[in-house]
């Protein structure tokens, strides 16, 4: 009798405590720059937490706030470095101002296209390099969407030289802004609700925003007749952070389901976006006339790339971390790039036909 | 002491089979039509058993036979519809002879690209007509790896004209032959032992392989000077499919473990497949200058999506499912290809500039 009472006490402690540990629950904080109303990106961090709850059997528990409770989009990475939260849904080049190597991890203006960024940078140098710029900062990088290709911007009068820039009013944030405004452009900085009756008063002359599926209930296919297509962001890709003692604590099975989670919105998400760009366009075209798909001429597109690399040379002789990211971008672009013209280019222009 | 002891045992029972629930093991076997040599194709289904091991923290196993093995690569499909395999690794094109709807979910010569396709697959009706397919046969289908756009062959004469193709002796499977061969050439099947020898010694004038990641260590760059652009393969998808009785009964966090894994190999070998081919090309340039990319010219190609049109066709005429899928990626493709000509193509032609 005394026996089976040991054996029980010792099997129902070890059960318990064997049980209670595997089922350790995990309730991380996750700080998004997007409100869950925002087309596609919105609903991205929703969909994580209801799949690492999934696959963790309630384990991993995540809350997502949004600006709205937070108050703050724009200092995510600040956050999450200091342990305020967990977790951070946001996209890098929001942090240009803190250190412009951040921008690198986002997107630059005639740089990679998606499939060229992520190649370099899961298996051409970029993990490395966004390890070690990222752990300085207690941070630890991952991927949530690459939103891929932007158009170019909506505009009331054709571009058809470098003159034609100067002085054009137009509302174009972040690096692209930069670039325009160094070859003369007045860069204007609207709040989203006034750009539509800015663009059709003439306060500006040009809008760069996204891709049909975020542009078209903006309403800009109304009023501007020419749809340029895009230098500016060829792949931007949007990151969550997580902050680096929380994650060196997690259990190896729920770093796994939360990086493998990620890997599957993401790669939903991507596949979301083309599909909202190709069938809205698709609506445009029909609904719009007007709208003429248009690109830069030539000489445009060289003044615009030449401005492009003078900043980033200035910015790479300032910060040796930039520095090293962009040659490790440039030298893999070189090589990517020749791929894709024979690859995809090659398919697209050859077999184009009726 | 009576109930403590009762108290203990039902404790101790509670907690041992709550314990022995929560931790059941799932052994699976998954059968490939890939040797673990071969590359990168070969190691994803280890990837994939590495995965789901760590995330189920041991609870869902995987146990990968290969053709050494099973000697069967490609019957995966009735080895895991009749249950022997709960899993199989494979690509749906090589059941064509089964059913010609298969084909349609890995590629299709002059079809879509992976962004295009992808999108269709996950948001354009392609999941609902591969659920209406393939659970008639028992099985539930998942990506593992597009490996992207293939390079139309390697080739010892040039090709200017339909005229060129009529006699060609080429070596290239399945339904980029039947095009061909509808065309006048001379098709092929050599062992890949051989090719290197047969091209070297004129008993062929061309090889369709697949791109220079694979392609590098056949040596045909050596012997071969003309590296045609592709048509036949532009998007081509590896699948896993499940046995859906099996499938069915995995708890809800298994099913999503599983499917998340999935996504990771998938993303990321995609992100390999790219890699290597930009890397590799660039060495293939360097070492092999004799190496000419070319495209067919515009008559070649009209001819070739003549002739694919008419086989899918008659194919279509012969089968409603086939139908009904085709119908579905034609529709889809319409409007995916106007978006992809104004952003990435539209891109890549207008920022190429030195």
């Amino acid at each position: 009798m005394k026996k089976l009472l040991v054996f029980l006490t010792v099997l129902a402690t070890f059960s318990v405590s064997l049980f209670a540990d595997e089922n350790k629950v995990y309730r991380l904080k996750l700080a998004s720059s997007y409100e869950s109303t925002m087309p596609i990106l919105g609903s991205l961090s929703d969909e994580l937490k209801k799949l690492v709850e999934t696959m963790s059997n309630g384990r991993l528990q995540i809350r997502v706030d949004t600006p709205t409770k937070h108050k703050a989009p724009f200092a995510i990475y600040d956050m999450v470095k200091n342990g305020q939260y967990d977790l951070g849904y946001t996209a890098s080049y929001y942090y240009k101002g803190k250190d412009s190597t951040n921008m690198l991890f986002t997107t630059t203006p005639f740089g990679m296209t998606t499939d060229e960024q992520r190649a370099w940078w899961h298996f051409g140098g970029g993990k490395e390099l966004s390890e070690k710029f990222y752990s300085k900062q207690n941070l630890k990088e991952f991927h949530i969407l690459n939103s891929g290709m932007q158009m170019g911007g909506w505009f009331r009068k054709e571009i058809n030289s470098v003159e034609d820039l100067k002085g054009l009013k137009i509302r174009i944030p972040g690096f692209g802004g930069e670039v325009m405004s160094r070859l003369g452009a007045a860069i204007n900085t609207i709040p989203i609700g006034e750009l539509y009756m800015s663009l059709e008063m003439g306060t500006i002359d040009a809008v760069e925003w996204v891709s049909p599926s975020f542009d078209m209930s903006l309403g800009f296919s109304k009023i501007a007749n020419y749809y340029y297509t895009g230098w500016q962001e060829p792949a931007s890709e949007n990151q969550v952070v997580v902050n680096l003692d929380v994650w060196n604590k997690l259990p190896k099975d729920l770093q796994a389901i939360l990086q493998a989670a990620l890997a599957e919105v993401s790669s939903r998400g991507q596949d979301k976006v083309f599909y909202e760009n190709a069938v809205i366009w698709d609506e445009m075209k029909e609904k719009y006339p007007n709208v003429q798909v248009k690109s830069f001429p030539p000489e445009v597109m060289a003044a615009l790339k030449k401005a492009t690399n003078e900043i980033l040379e200035e910015e790479a002789a300032k910060n040796p971390m930039f520095k090293e990211v962009l040659e490790s971008q440039r030298a893999f672009l070189k090589k990517a790039r020749a791929w894709t013209m024979i690859s995809d280019f090659a398919y697209l222009e050859n077999t184009n036909i009726k």
